[in-house]
C-alpha cells in the first residue's frame, strides 16, 4: 500500500503543477482572436449548426446547447423537480419521479445517447441515466420533453449507462457499485464474493420507444464504470469497463487501485437475449417503478413492476469474456468501424486498444488466461490491437471523427490528444482549462461522426470566467477539428455538471420540432376545449376548477365559495394555438410551484387555502401587451361557511 | 366597451404584423457580422467587462451573465428549490422558503437592484422580489448566495419592487393586486373602495444588510405596477405607476383599461419615515416570515413576525400625491439627475415625462385637480416636463446612459428607441426580436450609468434559435451604444423568464468575490473540522452522521447499525480549502436532493431508509482523478435488529 500512496502523491502533485501551469498560460492558447471570434459567432437571426445535448450531472436534467456558439437553448427536466415549469410539482408530472423508494425529486444524470438506425443518429429520442437511484429516461426529440422513466432494481450508482445499440434495440445500463443481490442485511466487510453487479438490458419498442427491462445479467462484484455498444462488425456485443476488481469495500481510492489491470467485460447481448427469449434466466421478485408520460393526455402514470429476469453469465457459455485492461479503466469507447475498443486506464499513461477481430479469434481459439467467477479471461496480448503512447496523464474518454482519428481527454495533464486509429500515432495535442472529463463530437458515438467540432467538458473552472463566489459553473471548450490541428475557438460555461454529451446536426431535429400541442387532440380528462366549458365543481372538500387561458384572461377569473380546508385543483388549459405563446399560473401562498402551460396543453396544480380572504392568481408568463391585466381572485370563506360556489368572467 | 375592444383588436393586429415583419427581416439587423463578432467575443482566458444579474422570472432565481458575451456564469437560487445544490432541500436552507403560508418552494422573481452609496452602485448586495407570495430577498455579492428573505404581509402580486433608495436606506415594494387589508371573507365584486394596495418600506441595516419591515402605506385599491426611487435632487421620494384606477375586479384586460389617465404616486418616504419614527402609524397584527442565512453557521433560521406598522397616507399631509399619467403606465423610471420621472403608458404611443421641480412647485402652490381617497391629484399640465413622440407602440421601460440619453422599449412595435433628455428628440431606433419587455444598461438605475451596452430582454423568441419543441428560452439582445447609433451585436437566450436586470462593471465585484469558506470559521453545530472528529451518534431513532470529505474519500465510509424507521441526518463538512473543489453527497433512494458542499462548508440532508440492505453513497461532483472511488456504504438492518452502531474508514 505504501508504494501506491506514493503513486497517488505523484498524481496529485502532477495535477497541481499542471493546473498552475495552465493558469499562467491563459492567453497562449493558440487561438487567433479575430478568426476564432468569427468561427464561434452566430449572428443575430442565424442558427447554430449543431445541437449539443449535455447531461446536467447533479442538476438531474439535460441541457440543450447550440454549437459553435455555446448558447443554452433549453434545460429539459428529467430526474429533478423543476420549479420553472412545474415539472415534478404538477399533478400530471409528479408520477414521473416515483420510484420503489417513493417520490425522489433529484438524480445525477450522466450520459445522454441519441437513438440510432443502422448505427447512424436518427433523432427520435435521447436517453439518459439517473445514477443515484438507478433509472433510465427517454426524452422525445420532437417535444424536447421527458416521456418515460424506468427504475432499475438490483443496481446501485447506475453509471455505465445509458448507451444504446445501433438499431436502438436496447438501452444498456451497468451498476457502478456492487451490492447484495437481492438486497439483504449483511456485514459490509463480507463484500468480496457476496456483492454483485448487474448489467441491465432495457428493450425499446421500435414505434413508440416504450421501455421494458428485458433482462439483467448478475456479474461479479466489481464496479462497472462505463460502457459502449459494438457497432458494424461488433454489433451484438456490448463492452463495459470495470474497476475495483479487488472487490474492496472501503478507502477505495487506495484499495480499489491495487491491481495492475482490471477488465473490460465483453457481453454478447444477442446471445443472451436469445437465451432469455427461449425461456432462459431466472425470475426474481423485486420492485421498480415504470413511469410513462402521455403526450395526448398530458399526464404521466406510474406503475410498480414486481419481477425481473436475471441471467447468471456462467449459464450462457460464450456470452461473456473479460479483457484485461490497465489500470482502473474509465472510458470504454468503440470506434465508428466497430473494430477497436479503447480502454482509458485512468491511472495509466498509455491507452489500450483492443481488437474486436482478435477478441473473436481468441474466443474461438479458447485461449483463456483463467477465469473470474466462472467468466473466461482472455489474454491481454491476444486481444491487444495497439497502444497509444500518449505522453499524457489520466486518460478518461475517447471520441472519433469521420477521418479515422480519435481524440482522448486527459484529466490530470488537462489536454485533448488527437491520434490515428490503426497507427496509434499522436497527431496533435491541445491544452484544456482545466481537468477535462468527457469530450463530444456530434455523432462521435455512432458509425457516422460529424468531425467539425469537439467539445471538451472540464471539471475545474477557477479563473476562466468572472468569479461568482465559491460556487461556479463548470466549463466547456470548443475546438475546430476540421483541419489537421485542433484550434480552440471558444470557452463557455455549462449549467449543472455536464458529464457526457450527445450532438447532432441541426437539420436532423429542427424541421420536426413540435411547435404547439393541438387543442383538438387534448385528451386530458379535465381539459376544457372551449371557454364555455369552464366550470368549478365541488366533490366533498375537493374542488376542481376547469379553467381556460387565452390572451389576456382566465375563464373564470372570479371564484367564490371556496372554504378553508378545501383541496382545490386548478386544471388549466391553454387555448392558444400559436407557437411560443405559453401562459403561466400561480396562486398566492401555494405550497407548490407555478404551472407553465404550452399552447394546447392542460396542467394541474393543487392549492389548499389556509386563510380566509380574497386571494389573487395571475399569469406568470409575459404573454401580451395586457399581460399585467391577466389575473383573477378566489374568495376563501371559513370552513363552516354557506357562501355558494360561483364562478364568473366579466360580471 | 365596444370602442375599447376595437382598440385591443388593433393592438393585437399590430403586434402580429410587426412580428411577422420582423421574422422576415432576420438578417437585415444592420450588424456587420465580422465587426459584431469581435465586439461580442470574449476570447478563451479573457474576462467579460460587465456582470449582468437577470431576474429568473418564473424560475424564482437570479442568473448571472457576462457582458458582452451573454454567457451564463451562475444561477443563484433565491425563492425556488434548486435540486442542483440542495437549496430548499437541505436542512440548513429549508427555512429560507418558509412563509406564513408554510413552505413555499417557488416564486416569480422580477426586479433585481444592486445596493448603492450616494446613488452609485456599491456592489455589496443585490435585492430581488418574489411576486406571488410577496417576499423580498437579499443576496450577497461576495458569496453570490441568498442571505435573507422577508415576507410582506398585506401585499399581493409584489410586482413594483425591489428597488432601493440611493444610500440603500430602504428596499421598497408595492402591491400589484389590491386585496382586503386586513384579509377577510367578502364578495369580490365589492372590491371598489374596499380593497387596498400596500407600499412596503423595508429598512436595511448599513453594516449587515439586515432587513426590517419599517412601515407599510395603505393606499387606494389600484394596481401598483412598477416603481423607482428619486435620486440626487429627488432623493427622499419614491414613484409608483398605477393601473386599474378604475378599481375593476374582473376581465381586467378590458375593465382596467378604461381611463385615459392613471396615476404615478409620488411618495415622500423621508417624511413618512420621520412620522413613523415619531410614533406615527398604526400597529396591525399580522403574520410574516423573516428568514436569515448565517454564513458562519451555514444555516438559515426562520422567525415568524406578528406585527406591522401601517400608515394611512391621509394622516401625513404632504407625503403622497398623484401625478396623472396616460395610459395604464407600466415602467416608472427616474433619470440619473433625479429631475425626470418617465411614465411609459403601455396603451399610449407617447412617453410622458414629469418634472420633479415642477412637481415640487405644484405641491407648494397647492394647485390640485381634486383628490382620490383623500390623496391630492396634481394637474397633468403643471407637472409635465415633456412628451416623447416616439412613433412606437406599447412603451414599457426606460433606462439611461451617461451622456444624457434615454432608451425606451416598445413591446408592440418591438424596438428600442433612443431619445434625448430635455429636448425629447428621438435620436435612433433599432428593432428587437421580438416584443421587448425590460432593458438594462449597467448602472442605468443610478446616478452613474455605464453607457456602453444596452441589453433588451424579449418576451417572444420564436425563430431566433434552433427550436426546442413548444417550450423555449426567452431571448436577449445586446447593443453597443457607445456611438451615436445603437448597433445590435449579439442574440443570446436567457434562463427562466428574465424581467428586469441589474448590471455593473466586473471590477466592482470580481476582486472581492469569495473563493472558499474558512474551515476554522465554520460555526455549524454539526461540523467536523478534522476527520478524527467524524462520528455517528444515535439519539432514539434519529442518527446523526458527522462526516468529513476530502479528495478522495468520506470519513467514515462504512456505517453499520442503521435500522429501518431511523431518520438519518448526514452532516457533511467539506475539508477542502482550495478554490473550486466542491464535493457532493447523495444516498440512493433518498427522498430529497443531493448536497453540493463548498470548501469549508457544512450541509445536512435527511435519509429515512425504507429497505433492509447495504446501500451506497457517493460524491456527486467530479473532484479528482480518483473521484469514482469516492463512495461508501451504509448497512440497514430491520427495525428490531441488534446490529451495533459502528463506523469506519479503511478497516
Amino acid at each position: 500500500m505504501k508504494k501506491y500512496n506514493f503513486i497517488l502523491t505523484i498524481l496529485a502533485a502532477t495535477a497541481l503543477i499542471s493546473s498552475c501551469g495552465n493558469q499562467g498560460n491563459n492567453n497562449s492558447t493558440g487561438a487567433l482572436a479575430s478568426s476564432a471570434a468569427e468561427k464561434a459567432y452566430v449572428a443575430p437571426g442565424e442558427h447554430d449548426e449543431f445541437y449539443a445535448f449535455m447531461s446536467g450531472g447533479y442538476s438531474g436534467n439535460i441541457t440543450v446547447y447550440g454549437l459553435p456558439s455555446g448558447r443554452l437553448f433549453k434545460e429539459i427536466p428529467v430526474f429533478s423537480q423543476f420549479p420553472t415549469s412545474g415539472y415534478g410539482y404538477s399533478e400530471e408530472t409528479k408520477p414521473m419521479l416515483n420510484t420503489s423508494f417513493g417520490f425522489v425529486p433529484w438524480d445525477d444524470a450522466h450520459h445522454p445517447d441519441i437513438s440510432q438506425t443502422n448505427g447512424e443518429l436518427d433523432g427520435r429520442w435521447i436517453f439518459i441515466n439517473g445514477n443515484n437511484t438507478p433509472r433510465i429516461a427517454r426524452v422525445s426529440l420532437s417535444t424536447f420533453e421527458t416521456e418515460e422513466i424506468i427504475e432499475l432494481p438490483n443496481s446501485a450508482g447506475n453509471h455505465s449507462s445509458s448507451f444504446i445499440t445501433e438499431n436502438t434495440e436496447y438501452v444498456v445500463a451497468g451498476t457502478r457499485f456492487s451490492v447484495p443481490i437481492p438486497q439483504r442485511d449483511m456485514p459490509i466487510n463480507e463484500y468480496k464474493g457476496n456483492f454483485k453487479g448487474s448489467l441491465s438490458f432495457i428493450s425499446i419498442a421500435p414505434e413508440t420507444g416504450r421501455l421494458n427491462l428485458d433482462f439483467q445479467m448478475i456479474m461479479p462484484g466489481f464496479n462497472y464504470d462505463l460502457s459502449h455498444p459494438g457497432r458494424g462488425k461488433s454489433h451484438g456485443w456490448f463492452f463495459f469497463t470495470t474497476y475495483n476488481t479487488e472487490e474492496a469495500n472501503t478507502l477505495q481510492e487506495v484499495n480499489a487501485s491495487q491491481n495492475d489491470k482490471d477488465f473490460i467485460a465483453a457481453v454478447n447481448w444477442k446471445m443472451v437475449a436469445d437465451y432469455v427469449k427461449n425461456g432462459g434466466g431466472t425470475k426474481m421478485a423485486t420492485e421498480y417503478a415504470h413511469n410513462v408520460y402521455d403526450e395526448h393526455t398530458h399526464t404521466a402514470t406510474s406503475t410498480m413492476k414486481k419481477e425481473v429476469i436475471t441471467v447468471d453469465p456462467t449459464e450462457v457459455p460464450g456470452a461473456v469474456f473479460f479483457l484485461p485492461t490497465p489500470k482502473s479503466p474509465h472510458g470504454c469507447d468503440v470506434d465508428p468501424s466497430g473494430q477497436y475498443i479503447i480502454g482509458n486506464g485512468k491511472l495509466s499513461a498509455d491507452l489500450t486498444i483492443h481488437s474486436f477481430d482478435k477478441m473473436i479469434a481468441a474466443i474461438e481459439g479458447e485461449k483463456f488466461d483463467g477465469e473470474a467467477y466462472g467468466i473466461p479471461i482472455l489474454r491481454f496480448e491476444d486481444v491487444l490491437a495497439g497502444t497509444v503512447k500518449s505522453g499524457g496523464l489520466g486518460p478518461l474518454h475517447t471520441e472519433f471523427d469521420d477521418k479515422g482519428n480519435a481524440y482522448t481527454t486527459f484529466f490530470i495533464s488537462s489536454e485533448v490528444v488527437k491520434w490515428k486509429l490503426g497507427t496509434w500515432e499522436v497527431l496533435d495535442r491541445q491544452p484544456t482549462f482545466y481537468s477535462v472529463g468527457h469530450l463530444m463530437i456530434p455523432g462521435g458515438n455512432s458509425r457516422k461522426p460529424f468531425g467539425k467540432y469537439v467539445v471538451a467538458m472540464n471539471k475545474i473552472t477557477k479563473d476562466r470566467y468572472l468569479p461568482t463566489g465559491p460556487e461556479m459553473e463548470h466549463s466547456a471548450q470548443i475546438y475546430d477539428i476540421s483541419g489537421d490541428k485542433m484550434e480552440l475557438i471558444y470557452d463557455f460555461p455549462t449549467h449543472g455538471e455536464p458529464h457526457y454529451a450527445a450532438g447532432c446536426p441541426a437539420d436532423l431535429l429542427a424541421p420536426k420540432s413540435k411547435k404547439i400541442y393541438r387543442l383538438d387532440d387534448n385528451k386530458h380528462p379535465y381539459a376544457v376545449t372551449s371557454p364555455d366549458q369552464a366550470k368549478v365543481v365541488r366533490e366533498g372538500n375537493e374542488v376542481h376548477v376547469y379553467m381556460s387561458t387565452i390572451r389576456s384572461h382566465f375563464t373564470p377569473d372570479n371564484i367564490e365559495g371556496i372554504k378553508v380546508g378545501d383541496k382545490v385543483y386548478f386544471h388549466i388549459t391553454n387555448h392558444e394555438q400559436d407557437f411560443d405563446v405559453p401562459h403561466g399560473f400561480a396562486m398566492i401562498g401555494q405550497n407548490t410551484s407555478e404551472l407553465l402551460i404550452m399552447p394546447g396543453q392542460t396542467k394541474t396544480s393543487v392549492w389548499e387555502p389556509k386563510k380566509v380572504g380574497v386571494w389573487p392568481f395571475y399569469c406568470t408568463d409575459f404573454c401580451s401587451a395586457l399581460h399585467q391585466e391577466m389575473q383573477g381572485y378566489v374568495r376563501v370563506s371559513p370552513a363552516d361557511s354557506n357562501v355558494p360556489l360561483t364562478y364568473s368572467l366579466g360580471e
